[in-house]
């Protein structure tokens, strides 16, 4: 461990909030050196929502491997890129109704969208981009400054200029409807807010605190960009891949964004893999206009498509994920109530919501006290006073009313500290 | 072909230059899905400087997936990460007498770059980045600013701040002494060109046309740093793991640079992965500051760990590349000479070497007329003017020797052309 | 004309309206060259409080050009400067509570922006300023960022950066607190509103389209600035020097700005002269850092001072304007009122005041009507939709209801073509 | 003196150097309130090249307020606006072959350098400006980014984009052809250095230290932005209406700027006044696009008018301005000849030159000497460390010469200094 400390920077993250080395893992489940397991409700921020080393990706993976399959093919056509974009096209995409091409970027989100914001850019031939309140997009320049999070703007080191924020759907309380707000403000000639190229949103804030716009706001929103000629791009990089509850986040909402940034579990096994689907005829890049290295990482093909053809040829893996839903829905909304109005709010959507505590100090603690419990759990939001669950899809009814029980307890445990504090 | 051409977006490149489905992949060899064999002077953008599929590298890697090892940590502490930072640090950093922590950033070159200059930023309270002509760091909006390439800089649809240009070791020829012009307007307190932050330069730039830097002009720049109290960044991406004929490029020049950027090779299967080496007094970063889901794909880190053990714990390697390095240098010498004084020009270093062509239209054809002959070779420079060899180091001496042929008779049948055209 | 037509650019505006060769003017009176008198509510865009070349001040003027008193003393210490800094200084400041240095900026309104804003950010360190939606500061690149109109933004040819815009007092109909809105979003730490050095503001927006902040708001955004360690801009420039009848626009709300920015009818005679006002606290400009050419124009500090001298000793001036404020007031009231709701609003404070039409075309016909009949007045507003009074404050009775006269015809007259045509 | 140091705010300059209250002036005298008489070798920092109150202008700015001319007209059609461009256009532009329309912009030297940047931009589409090491155009946002001086950029308080600079005629040596450079930058694709919309040049800098370019290289620069399409902007803001020995500064080089800024002694009596030449196929303005409320500064218009008309008639004046130059550059020529190679150097050209000393530590001391014997004189440059000589074009021989006399006995008295504390 004394290696770690000395030798990684100080950027580090998650190894303060959980100071043991892992080794293996598999589905919901973390193992320590020692043996340990951990139940996993972080499951890689949500870039493994189909588990760890889930068994049917990995006998893909092997197999390619095995054969000398191509492993880094730049953005060469090869036979695992090919088999990706058919499986997503035919099974993902033409059965929703939507017509996308697919751009392969470097293999992070926040290269994903930093392609999107440049295309929606020479598109529109307009600089400006409308972000919302308490939305994260990624820390790379062009990235954050969509990203409102001041600990990560600030470490810019440079104005970031081009992005204005608007507030996010309740984000001023149900009274006031911030689409209208939006609207005035767009269709005054004298309102400082320039005509931006595109609007960018995700229709559940992972990062922000597991707000969920509601599906009117976003149907108003694309209207909204219809009415003023901008472009819609929706960051599903979170919130996508299943985790909403649909395969995208924007389903239920019955809108056709304009752009769509995907990434995080897409490869399904972890391996880096970014996508950008936008309408055919955006599609005004030049040549290598965008590139990178690593945007063939076709073993993240190779998973990738398996993960789609086990998963989505049919609506069983929808409804069981709809069903643990409920389950984690009903659990959180146990604690809530529990405590009684003003302690907890229960927040998100799908299998991707939490609970809002009243400081980022007693989420703190909660998340403490189930690693205690050996379940890994983040905290998340402006104050990080959000306890996050965001386990794989694929965790077992078991797994995952145990993980409620250790968070229950861990809540418990808090809030007795607290009032003993408070008495 | 036509899915690809329909379905994926105007943005690929390579794919244009070598328009045919590959599956397969050995050391130097590409192979199509015909069985053809392609020898593969690009590999990867160098990426691939261990070659394609390495053996040792994929039996580590089988094992690592049989086993379960974690895929995707965060930044959490694991076994494989352990294990990478141990072996970089006392096989790679301790003998060259570097005292660097790591940060593992997103795993793309541009992320580590994005990286770079923020902590520069941040360390010195500056907003400014001086670049260099014909410079390349990536295309994500920090990285973009840095990078002189026309095309990928109208890409951004937004003004590029804070980063100035200065003309490379030898740009405006033998005659001007570039670090002095720097060091005058450095100095001058109306010169217009603020105090930066930080330099960011490579030693062998790679997109822009293989200018390999002098020794002394890197250890002038070194020198400037200090006085002026500028951080120095080299970006190694391409031109190191051993790529230059030492394992970092900056080597042969004796300096050491505040903050190094790995990427590409590092990994040394093709997988994504990224590094940034600083010195541990501007080790200034917040916990969680710069971040991203990919930091930790473990997968690369056991590769990478792989690769140095098995490459780098004696010089053999290094003596090999130095002499295969001759090889290239004799046979696009000969290929220089053949045709006399202002028709093609040797460049570049070690095992990043090409040829400039009188334009960019001649090396475009020498590079299709050697794609006929089954060798994948591309273009680089402002130009598209030179023909770039990036084979892997690991190539053997007959491969070698082919490719050299292959180029050679690409060249002559290109020149034949080019004189009947004239006559 | 024709001179005028082909030798003066494009960019003139109040000559397209008032296409006439002026050459006499004496308080409200403007002559054409022909001895046509014109009614003048425009008085200089509010640079001409005190009227055309107001007699007081003349003799002043004339006195000291006879005598060779400096006209031109840079920023050196001159007698015409002297008396100006005392009599604001004892006559203005010091009964108003207000202690406050001086800074004298390049002589026009939008200078003097540009020093205020830069002086908030060095003494904040932080770059950004927050702005009001239908707020206009000037039109340099430093100012123009904070003007919301869409027609000078666009003229920038750069994106501008560091400013954000709120919603105004009012701008979303009472129900909605743009302070609490603004408070919130300030007070979240991923709300992507970063803290800025800076609130400017107008109390009473003149180009905007005569918005009047309410007492409460200015109140509360007083309080907003100080929770939050921002400083608070007043742009007095054209709601200033007695216009909104107190002699500054914040008087009524009771308000302390950190700065305030003088110009317009400062100098009384319509000369260009500038100042900015800054709490002492605040002085940490270095020597020069802000200059200009000519920040000592002496004729301009010789009217300047002889209009405080004058009109600001004792309170009957200020009785005058407030007197004939309700004149104006109510003549526009009755205009309203005649019409019904819907058709027209009245708008602004003081003597700066208007009414809203349906549409700029209405307002546009409304002013084309009244310079037939000898009357200059102008159009405000995002949609130039606000027919806007700013005669000068010196203006006669008689004038001011002859005036009032004359508009309302013009009303009568575009009214009684709107309906026939509608019918 | 206590008020001023109490009061105004210490961005004040040149009270600190010449700390005394002037109430009088005539030509090439100020006098202090105690009637002691100083030489003024500043003159308004070149915005008194017809001497302070000149008799001619004096006359007829009496008379036109006398007979109540229009003072403030904004931009409407006046006859004092009229009688100047009339003069103007006849007399000096079109003997010269200029055809240039007319921009009257906020009547400061940074506000016409701020319309002159936003035109180009406007006009080509491009954001960047390309300004020169040294170069000085003004402190306004735009306008600063262009101005080379550390001091002056710093204030800014946010980064400065969109501007590159590039080294001056001679900045790196007589043997570095800095047009050359630039020309291959601009042609370089990858360079790093965009196309820019113009190219904003002093043909002699002013406040950069009296560097005067060669006819050559401003030949050579006319050039390179025809080959390039970039306009050329000359700012003659410092070095125009006749210090340069001829009416413009370019004109000895026989070019024809694209652009051209025009402020300072524009008016001729000190006035605020500033106009934008600029070639009649680029007045794309739109209406008010650029505004301000004192471009009709109609008091500027008539003593404009009357400079041009008495003194640029024929060719009298000029004659007399060569003369004078001739005895400036001989005096100071024996002042650097009298004490060696490499004490002192002699800079400028026509009535605007200067001596360059080793140090700015120096040249302060020249300046206080000057000002114990009645002479004031500024310094200027990088290092403040050139003595700069901008008097009256009207001041007599004997003056002048009394002047150099006086600043001759100056160097000594602190040349002697040196030597006895070398010694």
């Amino acid at each position: 461990m004394e290696m770690f400390k000395n030798t990684e920077s100080e950027v580090r993250v998650y190894s303060r909030a959980f100071p043991i080395i892992f080794n293996r893992a598999k589905n919901a489940t973390l193992y320590a050196e020692d043996g340990t397991a951990y139940l996993d409700f972080l499951a890689g921020a949500g870039s493994l929502n189909y588990g760890h080393n889930n068994d049917h990706l990995k006998k893909a993976l092997l197999a390619y491997i095995e054969s000398d399959g191509v492993s880094q093919g730049l953005d060469m056509f090869t036979r695992a890129k090919y088999d990706f974009m058919e499986s997503y096209k035919t099974v993902i995409l033409e059965p929703r109704g939507l017509d996308y091409k697919m751009q392969f970027t470097g293999p992070t989100g926040t290269n994903c969208v930093e392609a999107a914001m440049k295309l929606a850019r020479k598109v529109k031939g307009r600089d400006g981009i409308i972000s919302f309140t308490n939305g994260f997009h990624g820390v790379s320049l062009g990235a954050v400054a969509a990203t409102g999070n001041k600990h990560h703007r600030g470490g810019a080191g440079v104005p970031l200029g081009s992005v204005s924020f608007m507030p996010y759907c309740n984000y001023l309380g149900d009274e006031v409807d911030t689409i209208r707000m939006m609207d005035k403000m767009l269709s005054d000639n004298s309102s400082g807010v320039d005509l931006p190229a595109a609007v960018i949103v995700e229709a559940i804030q992972g990062e922000g605190g597991l707000n969920a716009a509601s599906a009117q706001w976003l149907r108003d929103l694309e209207k909204l960009c219809k009415k003023h000629d901008i472009l819609l791009i929706v960051d599903d990089i979170q919130s996508g891949n299943g985790r909403s509850g649909d395969f995208f986040s924007f389903e239920e909402a019955g809108i056709t964004p304009d752009i769509v940034t995907v990434s995080k579990s897409l490869s399904g096994y972890g391996l880096p893999m970014a996508l950008v689907l936008l309408k055919p005829e955006l599609d005004v890049w030049a040549s290598g206009e965008h590139n990178g290295t690593f945007r063939g990482n076709s073993m993240a093909f190779v998973t990738a498509r398996t993960a789609i053809e086990t998963y989505w040829r049919d609506d069983n893996f929808l409804k069981e994920i709809r069903a643990k839903s409920e389950i984690l829905r009903d659990g959180l909304k146990a604690i809530c109530d529990k405590y009684g109005s003003g302690q907890f709010k229960l927040k998100g959507r799908g299998m991707m919501r939490g609970i809002a505590c009243q400081s980022g100090d007693i989420a703190g603690q909660i998340s403490k006290a189930a690693f205690t419990r050996n379940l890994i759990i983040e905290t998340a939001g402006p104050e990080d006073e959000v306890v996050k669950c965001l386990m794989p899809l694929t965790i077992t009814e078991d797994d995952l009313k145990k993980g409620l029980k250790l968070l229950s307890e861990s809540v418990d445990e808090v809030m007795k500290g607290q009032m003993s504090q408070a008495s």
